[in-house]
């Protein structure tokens, strides 16, 4: 981040504008009750992503860089702190959806008391304290886009869990009915690729340093996996033969009695019963489209699929090293795609300086990196390097995959 | 419930509005998300319970009875089912607080919907059909009022879990700064007491039959443990000597880390900071007001207390007889006094017949009689021989206690 | 105890030499492995209970009352003590099964260093010592016979988990083939009866003071509710009708799958597969006796079965007064048998002054009484007043039935 | 391993007999019950290491290539399966610590039977049966060895948990009173690394394949973080900063209570009380040695004290590259040495062919890995290549760190 260009303040300015009222947008069709449930500990209410991001600029831009800021409410600083230690305490994560106070309108006149004091401080800030809170300013919008997609994947998770099954977003029109083209491996030569962020544009501490890494032959897929062929998993037995399985992604599709992806409702189900496969998501229940690419997988259904197909997933490596290859699609805006790669620091890594510090470096480990972006992320967010990360048995974000092979023909 | 003689249509329609109307005045002060919430399995959504008491009408009376009926929702019959297992399945407890959909709107619209056909119901049901349902609509009045008071204690539950403490009730005025008086014992000889339900006026299944009971000489105080008397339990280390509690409640308290009763704040505590005790409730934070009776304590704490006191806990049998013996005081209308009692059936106990036989019977095992009656008790809604039972961990109620001796002086 | 008549010196010398051989007596088929294993929480090792039941005569009886008496390890006063409060911290109760030193040899050497001691202290005890200490060495005995019982039913809990289903004791014999004979009623008309202990011999403090308790007619069970009674039981869908059970024990049911006795191995179970039904017990598996006593049942199931056969369990005070009724059989010396009383203190209830207050008083909430003494119960160790409690879960005791049922005919 | 030379028939011979033996030796100062006892899920008893490594001879190489070989008891086959999903169902592994039968006795018998029949089989096997088992054979050996270890660090996680704290080993003698050398940098260029096994020697299947990984120039330590170093890193807070650790072990930290590594006793502790901090070991407690390498570090301590030391742990590959190479020091014989690098299958992996294809792929998600190799490693049983892998949780291994740093000087 701090190697990023900084844009000019009239350019931040308007950024801010916009995805400020992109976050509002997203909860447009929810009601103020529907912004307060928490379907579980790993999921936050809408009205706290509102709070929250706003909860960002607050204590990281204003309170920290401008001069005489007054806090909307003292008691918010801690409130809505997610995970920052050196911020101080905070309300335990698995109690944000008893938060019924403050009521939305308030977390709105929240939103609105930080927008204007942004905005005078983009605009009047001088210039030292602006080149250091500049870079802050940029950091808490990309941040603020990531809580817009997680506003999406919460909501669904707690419509999931009520009976009624609402509908997030109504239909927007008819689909096309195109299939899938077949899916082509794209071949890779040994290379040294340089990965990571180059230094033009913002990117997250995490993405850095560019570095060289030696890559062996392989395969990639042209496309994502579908859910007409994840079906055929499913059909031939993939939920009930362990050998295609890791160990973990075994026990965890055990206890919790996976038979399909998340959201997927199987026929005759008593939520919503019908002849074939239907599909929750954002629109409602859906029948299940084959050509769409399957999202909602854990890790260890990914990995199981590729196995079952006599593939496996790539690594984080090889994805950023397709990225923009001529014939390789569907890399973002799709599904967030597991790679192999443990979410590790690359080489030389070193986290932002200060809170920020806090915002990716402490998570890695135990998690694996997603690359790609989804349907739900915000235009312009993802990138070629940009590592999403969770932990394996996660499935309610919009994760699919991509299938690798080793070597050549 | 069989045997009481039931009131007129008239009568009953009356009651009808009546009870309806106050559940709807007990949410008045809350917002639609804090009607959604639910602090913990135990407690409900003040939503959950306005739809639930309708629920009980529409499926033990409408649906049973009123030919014609149409349903406000289908899907509400398993929605809003508490415990019936003969009524089918039903949505999981702990997820009662994830139900945004319907809103609240809606569920106020579900109540017109019901209130409406009860009220033709009651008009124009053929003299069989009336006489076979009406014993179901004052079972119905009763059990909304039983829910009446817990709008109140679940709420109380939700706001303790909020930071920002929120107010239920506006303080409603200064209060008298009388003290208490001093505690008196009454002498109670052995004898033979009938207990029980006597057949006048309406009761719970679990009141009856009504049976002769010998009591040896006891003796019962005159008022209830005060707060100030409490605290003083506090401070000689109540909370700290095994000796004094039974073996599970030192466990739970050790678990849970009880210091005080719920909702008690401790001087400095980071909640709400002060230099002396306060307490949490109905009206927010309040400085402790040391003749006020003590409640939301469990039996484990209640029992500890009065071996402290070098006293025990009344009988239920005990409590009953001394009901309305002259200068026996805050018997009810103040707080349920945690008894020695286990919620057992009395001899002879037959359970209603159909769904309305699951109300009382199948829970009486692992439970603790609490008898009187609260400060959120409904005008009327209690009774001489009123059975209130709960867990003996449990502490979100107005749960209190009153002293008993064995012998006479 | 206090009221008990003490038996001379000579007399509880040689019933000390008896009890102290009996346990070991019945970890003579064990191996040192096997004496070191604890299946659950709840359950404990042999050698365990053989080092507690020492533990007892040092710490109630020798280190308080023998002057000069050297421990064999001052270490044990601490490892082997059970629950005991006012005598200082212990080891956890799960843990118990992780001591494997000091060994089964130690344990042993334990016992013989504890026997000498207490001999000696019987023989050359002043009188005033003598006078104080007598009880507590009566206490001591009747203690170890109850760790005699659960000698036996902790082995079996560790043998059931192994798949060996190893066998405790060879079986004695051919049994007899005799079928149960037609169950009979037993009338008993209203009555006010004489409970709890009369003062003459050794009884528990809780079964104390004798009082009287006003009873209602009722019939009563002459014997106990077969194996092939409950056979029917299950044969007609006892475990999936929850309309037959307490709240409580349909959870418990689904939670932990229960569909038979603990112990009972249906027809081709994997772990000892047969065309019939099968039980492990003491001999190992034998095939189901139709005419046997069913044990292994919690309260819940006791009381579905109850209520499927149109009857209920006795209260413990109906239970007592039946004891030495003519006609009336099984009482004692085959199962435990389930009341439908609560463990509840009785009126006037004084706990034991001292460390062995705690024995009884401390756990008078949420269990439920059985009366009678089973097939593993020392001879003489039961009696007509004797008060049994475990939680209504437990299944891992010889726990079984007697029907009642209200009125007379 | 599929690719090692396989030793001839009388070497593999002498090293199983070898083998078979050392295991036997570190139960020696065991008594049977010490034997029989589960820590914890993770951890096994002794006598379940000494059968199942003797159930993997039985399993993977005599049931499938000895014709004619009569099994010692068939119901081992499933009672001694560790984790092999091909291989049919198996006892739970939290239960193992029940199984006192089959007893110690039988289960040494149970080894005689499998020794003298492998011992059969190698000399009589024909050629091209010889030629698929061996490599099966040469397995077993390493994968006994892996069990040695198991067997003293398990053993030490039981006799933790005895207040008793009792001995392993004798104490062998005084040691050395040499203090640690000053650590020394030893500085590494970037460079393309072959990492891997080579293809000489034996080599698990998750050494391979050799592959070339380009690493960035940096430097290792020469030596291992010592006690002395690690004391200072608990005097300066390093337990009470959130900011030295990574997220998920500061949240693992808190809930365990975490204050020091495993197996320490501070000053004063109840356990063993003194005026200086000691060290529970194989040797019973003795003296913290400020130069004795420090062990029984999760990951997450390991990684908070190279945080908090101004460094990070190297990559596996930094640490394959430096072994070897001059000046570097106890790279192995002295302890496990977290890594930064999760562990993940090396480009092109293959897991063996049969049930053996579970021994290693299946765990490469959430675990770390380790290199080097312990002073409870069976010697010879480590190399260059040797991955090692655990939870980063996992503390009762003798898991301690060497430190690394990005560039040169």
């Amino acid at each position: 981040m701090a190697v990023s260009p900084i844009p000019s303040r009239a350019e931040l300015a308007q950024r801010f504008a916009q995805v400020r009222a992109e976050t509002l947008a997203r909860t447009a069709t929810l009601t103020p009750e529907d912004q307060g449930v928490q379907a579980m500990p790993d999921a936050s209410p809408a009205k706290w992503h509102l709070a929250h991001t706003t909860w960002f600029f607050e204590a990281v831009v204003l309170a920290a860089h401008a001069p005489g800021y007054t806090p909307f409410d003292a008691r918010f600083f801690r409130l809505f702190n997610s995970y920052y230690e050196s911020l101080g305490p905070r309300h335990p994560r698995p109690q944000r959806g008893l938060l019924t106070r403050p009521g939305l309108e308030q977390v709105h006149a929240y939103r609105r008391h930080v927008d204007a004091a942004l905005r005078r401080f983009i605009e009047g800030a001088d210039a030292d304290t602006w080149s250091a809170a500049a870079p802050l300013v940029q950091l808490g919008l990309h941040h603020e886009q990531q809580h817009q997609e997680l506003i999406v994947t919460d909501i669904l998770a707690a419509f999931w869990c009520n009976p009624l099954l609402p509908v997030y977003q109504p239909v927007p029109g008819p689909r096309p009915a195109a299939g899938p083209t077949a899916l082509r491996w794209i071949e890779r030569p040994e290379a040294v690729a340089e990965i990571g962020h180059a230094g033009s544009g913002f990117a997250f501490d995490n993405e850095t340093p560019r570095h060289r890494v030696l890559l062996a032959a392989h395969r990639i897929a042209d496309r994502l996996v579908t859910c007409g062929e994840y079906l055929q998993f499913i059909e031939d037995g993939g939920y009930r033969r362990p050998a295609l399985w890791l160990s973990d992604g075994w026990a965890a599709a055990q206890d919790a009695g996976w038979t399909a992806p998340r959201y997927w409702i199987a026929p005759d189900d008593s939520r919503a019963p019908a002849a074939h496969w239907q599909v929750f998501g954002q629109h409602g229940v859906q029948p299940l489209d084959p050509a769409a690419p399957v999202v909602h997988l854990s890790l260890y259904e990914a990995a199981a699929y590729a196995h079952w197909a006599g593939a496996r997933l790539p690594t984080e490596f090889e994805w950023e090293l397709a990225f923009g290859v001529d014939g390789v699609r569907q890399m973002t805006g799709h599904a967030w795609q597991w790679t192999r790669s443990s979410y590790d620091p690359y080489p030389g890594f070193r986290p932002l300086a200060g809170a920020v510090g806090e915002y990716n470096g402490k998570f890695m480990v135990g998690q694996l990196v997603l690359r790609g972006g989804s349907i739900a992320t915000p235009a312009g967010h993802a990138r070629a390097t940009y590592r999403n990360f969770f932990q394996p048995a996660a499935r309610w974000q919009f994760s699919g995959l991509r299938l690798a092979r080793d070597g050549t023909c």
